[in-house]
């Protein structure tokens, strides 16, 4: 997958691509980021690339130009443009699965109090990693990129990805690591019994209560089985 | 506001701590972040802070006695411990004013394949920045000091945060700059009339347009005026 970054800092970027998934996914020539400076395609000597907006408004505009002619540049056939803005379809794991699918990612940043709206004719995609306002959208393109980049196959292993929250759309079970017990917190019994089925059993349930409390939300959007519907009705009996 | 980050990869966050909206209120004086490297707080001289999942499963979990150690020495009455996370709540705007208003962040990062369920005995928020997994939670910390920052009073003008995208629960009106044409596409006449009143009307219309197409389900979580409604009815029988 080749991943094309229009950004006006694009030294943001250099922890990111040195330490992450990413780094590992481009040693693997699994993944290839370009990151480019928007303010290499202004219209000005000033190298600006913002403006104030029509018809009155605080703070300053990305202007069209320098985004349309980037993006001509860079778009083949096969490119995505997606746009990261608070506007946009939330993003979620369904939607990461398929935009690990795409050859060309032509990610924009945006910034300031957003861009000019002549810009969104040239995307395909307009996406929100959530329901709140960043600085800009630096952040929100390294989150899509570690989200996306982890699902490319070969990455990291399938069982990882399996095993994943929010993979079958539950919450994970609760885990336990070394030591056994510490400062009176211990582990509890049934994980230290080795038998796997009643393990699995205590899993599931685990997994389903947790849902149950905190993301209720998530299994009203899911095909629950009747096996884990009878495992709910006996949490909410309790 | 004092921000402690508890992360394995303190490196990570060099870039963003010298660019982004935190750098300015650091250096105003508004925000202090201090960042912990977990590792510092191993019991073993590999300064391993993980270990495999007690009842099996792929992977490994970060352990239990690391998180116990630094939280206990960090802590202090007015602290709020969060962990960042898949399970959590959902992170959105008015979270995001809440955490503005505390005195002290303790923001834990989770990596591998989670940690031991017993941190979360001294955790008082789990928050989650989106239904999708990252390799770990230094991004979803980065986005939460992002969005938080920005919020805390006088870090940006009120103007700003007034005219936020999702600050009235609806999406932004279109918004236009110079040029007035470019490659043909043309900023729309309207905002070019000088005509006050008639440009905030469109841009009323304009934004429950776009939030009636984008994002409906917004529309549904808040309480809309008559005159808003009355705008709608016209949209939809269009």
């Amino acid at each position: 997958m080749i991943i094309d970054i229009i950004t006006i800092f694009p030294e943001m970027f250099n922890d990111f691509l040195k330490t992450s998934i990413v780094k590992r996914a481009i040693e693997d020539g699994k993944v290839t980021v370009n990151l480019h400076d928007l303010r290499e395609y202004s219209h000005n000597k000033h190298r600006n690339i913002d403006d104030t907006p029509y018809g009155g408004g605080t703070g300053m505009l990305m202007a069209f130009p320098p985004f349309y002619d980037v993006i001509k540049k860079l778009k083949k056939e096969n490119s995505k443009v997606i746009y990261l803005s608070p506007q946009g379809k939330l993003l979620d794991q369904p939607l990461a699965f398929k935009l690990a699918e795409y050859d060309h990612l032509i990610l924009l940043c945006g910034h300031y109090e957003g861009i000019d709206e002549r810009v969104l004719n040239f995307v395909d995609l307009e996406i929100s990693i959530g329901d709140y306002i960043l600085t800009g959208g630096e952040l929100a393109v390294m989150v899509l990129v570690d989200a996306v980049t982890r699902l490319i196959p070969g990455v990291i292993t399938l069982e990882s990805v399996t095993e994943d929250s929010l993979t079958d759309g539950l919450l994970k079970y609760p885990q336990y690591t070394k030591p056994r017990t510490y400062k009176g917190f211990d582990v509890p019994e049934i994980l230290l019994s080795g038998h796997h089925e009643e393990i699995n059993k205590w899993r599931q349930r685990e997994s389903l209560k947790a849902t149950l409390k905190k993301r209720p939300d998530l299994l009203e959007k899911k095909t629950l089985t009747a096996a884990e519907l009878e495992i709910i009705k006996s949490i909410k009996d309790k």
